[in-house]
């Protein structure tokens, strides 16, 4: 019989805190969108540089229009049309205003803006303004969005539309991301077959491969798949001696004959030092994961053995794979849903065994009383339960199981 | 000056739900993942299809082990191991055990497996059970996870790593999804430069082109952008006209110019029937937003134009557009979350006119008391507010701002 001395799910992450970040590699700041800055960037100019309008209507000084009403309008004479894209050939003297349109550079003399629809032209030297403009009033005033040099994206944010669009603003064209990470994948167990095949009686279709590599895809890495290995030690190591010299993250999803999960500790431990750290984790499923550190060129590589089980595979991906697929990519949470999941309340009572933290997969729904997460229980070993989850709940170590209407986190899926 | 009707927001999504999910193609399981199916996927055959150990341990006859205990344990005799990835060739009676591995074919005759570690083999030939297994226990039967025929998955479900998986294990290597929309991006504005330029006084560097096109990414849709257009009527009719032959989904982001709004109005309709249906939303930010439909060749196209503004902008692309391109790509929103929002509380008033719909950026921070969302204030043109917000809430039309205490619900970027 295998002996291995679990750790605890704490444990095993802590193990997994080793990994920093990767390289990085300059991109066009479009082209980088998704990926995480590795980099504080500041604005090298300030947003906007010169006073803008952000209202269609009239430039003027606020003061001529002070006291201004419906019944007693005041009167300007306008001096001109300001043109977009381009600086206006006059200024805004007392009792002057000039037409402008959202975006148009406010005149030297005017400063305030008042809207078009509190004004009447009756004619086209004329203007009525029935409402009074405060100073600065529909004017973004130089450097008001973005001052130069003010930070507008630190580094770890992992860039989104509006973070693409600043960069552009300020004329930022390239930025200093962090590598993808590149995760190998290793499917073994002499009882895989590919899934286009029909399997004999005991074999099965390889799922881990497809999911794992989604999987990898979905946390912003690039999956390598390799075809399905057999369970012999010699070609094992071989193949991840070949795995670990391009990738950042070998993962060795394992069969379940006799020796293998040996076999995968001797060969992650022939790679280099430090080798095998947690060979088990006191966690529900996925208890035979294991988690290797190979220090390769410099760079730590993780390789990570995980159950051969495939629920047991994903749900090792998703609690402990992801993380570090997202650590290596340099990224910070923006949420706390991100961090820790979303609340819901439990819709019935789930046990566990204490000692053991259970990863249970849920549904949601929400109804009036709020979200509630519903345990799916069937065999744990159900991949159809996995398609009907929406995310998981974790139950402690230490607890014996959680009661209908507890307070939990949803980390989704 | 120019006038235009303005609609409800909720007469603006009505006019945009006529659109219909796009054509399929049918790609490998594995290349689908990220897409939504245009299919139900039934399960082809029973997974498993033979009765498959869930632990390593010992298959038997159930009724062997019943009143075992570590006081008065069951010995039975070990008949063989259960190789992986075949049918076992012999078969367990009454008094006898089979050696197995998770994932192992349980041998004909056995109707549970007892785990490893309730067991001891005082010699190769010999089993000592300490606890009983129930009927079934730890063996999952023929169909238990999936039947033949069952429905594995739905059309319009997005699909994840878990459901690539299901799909390999049942042997489904193809399915027919949507296909990705294709949206044209049409920046326009005489006072707009590349962002490698420098900005001349009054010119501004384009941002529209490059965030709208990271949230067609984000939406799952596939952008196309086109160089910075004219104010000039006849080469947008031009473009437009290009544009929508290929594209599903036109964004025009308009300029500033006086006669730009009307220019794009006249252009749309120019393109065929029934042309602009909206011209205007009572909404802040995007008030002056174009909505058409064209069809095209028996597909109904939308032709959306976008406001120049980069802040209002993006803000109907989330609101109005990034639900379109859901909309064509046939996917059905798994989650409340996504349907409705992250629920939180204001974390202060916000004041909004009645009448209007306000959208209000928000950054989420979580403290003892629950979710706050901080309404991030600032001038509504500012595109720093978009980097610094994480969501945003929608402020009811009827409705004169929301008081601090009040429960929202946050739409996430």
């Amino acid at each position: 019989m295998e002996f291995f001395k679990v750790v605890s799910p704490e444990e095993a992450k802590e193990a997994l805190r080793g990994f920093r970040a990767l390289g990085t590699e300059r991109l066009s700041s479009f082209g980088a969108a998704g990926r995480v800055l590795a980099e504080d960037v500041h604005s090298p100019v300030d947003l906007p540089d010169f006073p803008r309008a952000t209202m269609d209507g009239y430039a003027l000084k606020a003061a001529d229009s002070f006291g201004a009403s419906e019944a007693i309008p005041a009167y300007l004479d306008v001096v001109g049309q300001v043109p977009m894209g381009a600086a206006p050939d006059f200024s805004v003297g007392r009792g002057e205003a000039a037409r402008i349109l959202t975006g148009g550079m406010v005149p030297e003399g005017a400063d305030a803006v008042v809207m078009e629809e509190f004004t009447t032209a009756p004619d086209p030297e004329t203007l009525e303004v029935r409402r009074p403009a405060a100073v600065g009033e529909n004017v973004l005033g130089v450097g008001d969005d973005l001052k130069k040099d003010e930070l507008i994206l630190g580094a770890g944010a992992r860039l989104r539309s509006q973070d693409v669009g600043a960069l552009a603003g300020v004329g930022v064209t390239s930025v200093e991301v962090h590598r993808r990470p590149r995760v190998a994948i290793l499917p073994t167990g002499d009882e895989l077959v590919d899934p286009r095949e029909t399997p004999r009686a005991g074999q099965v279709r390889d799922i881990n491969r497809f999911s794992l590599a989604a999987g990898v895809l979905e946390a912003g890495g690039e999956p390598e798949t390799e075809d399905i290995l057999p369970d012999d030690l010699a070609v094992i190591k071989e193949r991840l001696e070949q795995a670990i010299r391009h990738a950042d993250v070998v993962l060795i999803s394992g069969g379940s004959s006799m020796g293998l999960r040996d076999y995968t500790v001797e060969a992650i431990d022939s790679l280099g030092e430090p080798g095998v750290l947690v060979h088990g984790i006191s966690i529900k499923p996925g208890k035979p994961t294991i988690i290797g550190r190979i220090e390769r060129d410099g760079e730590d590589k993780a390789v990570i053995g995980i159950p051969g089980h495939p629920v047991s595979a994903l749900m090792i991906f998703h609690a402990f794979v992801r993380p570090v697929i997202r650590q290596l990519s340099g990224e910070v949470a923006r949420t706390d849903v991100e961090r820790e999941g979303l609340a819901a309340t439990l819709s019935r009572n789930v046990a566990s065994a204490p000692g053991r933290e259970d990863l249970v997969r849920v549904a949601l729904e929400e109804d009036e009383n709020g979200r509630l997460a519903h345990p799916l229980m069937g065999n744990s070993a159900m991949i159809s339960t996995m398609t009907k989850a929406d995310g998981y709940i974790v139950i402690p170590l230490e607890a014996e199981g959680l009661r209908e209407g507890a307070q939990v986190r949803v980390h989704l899926y």
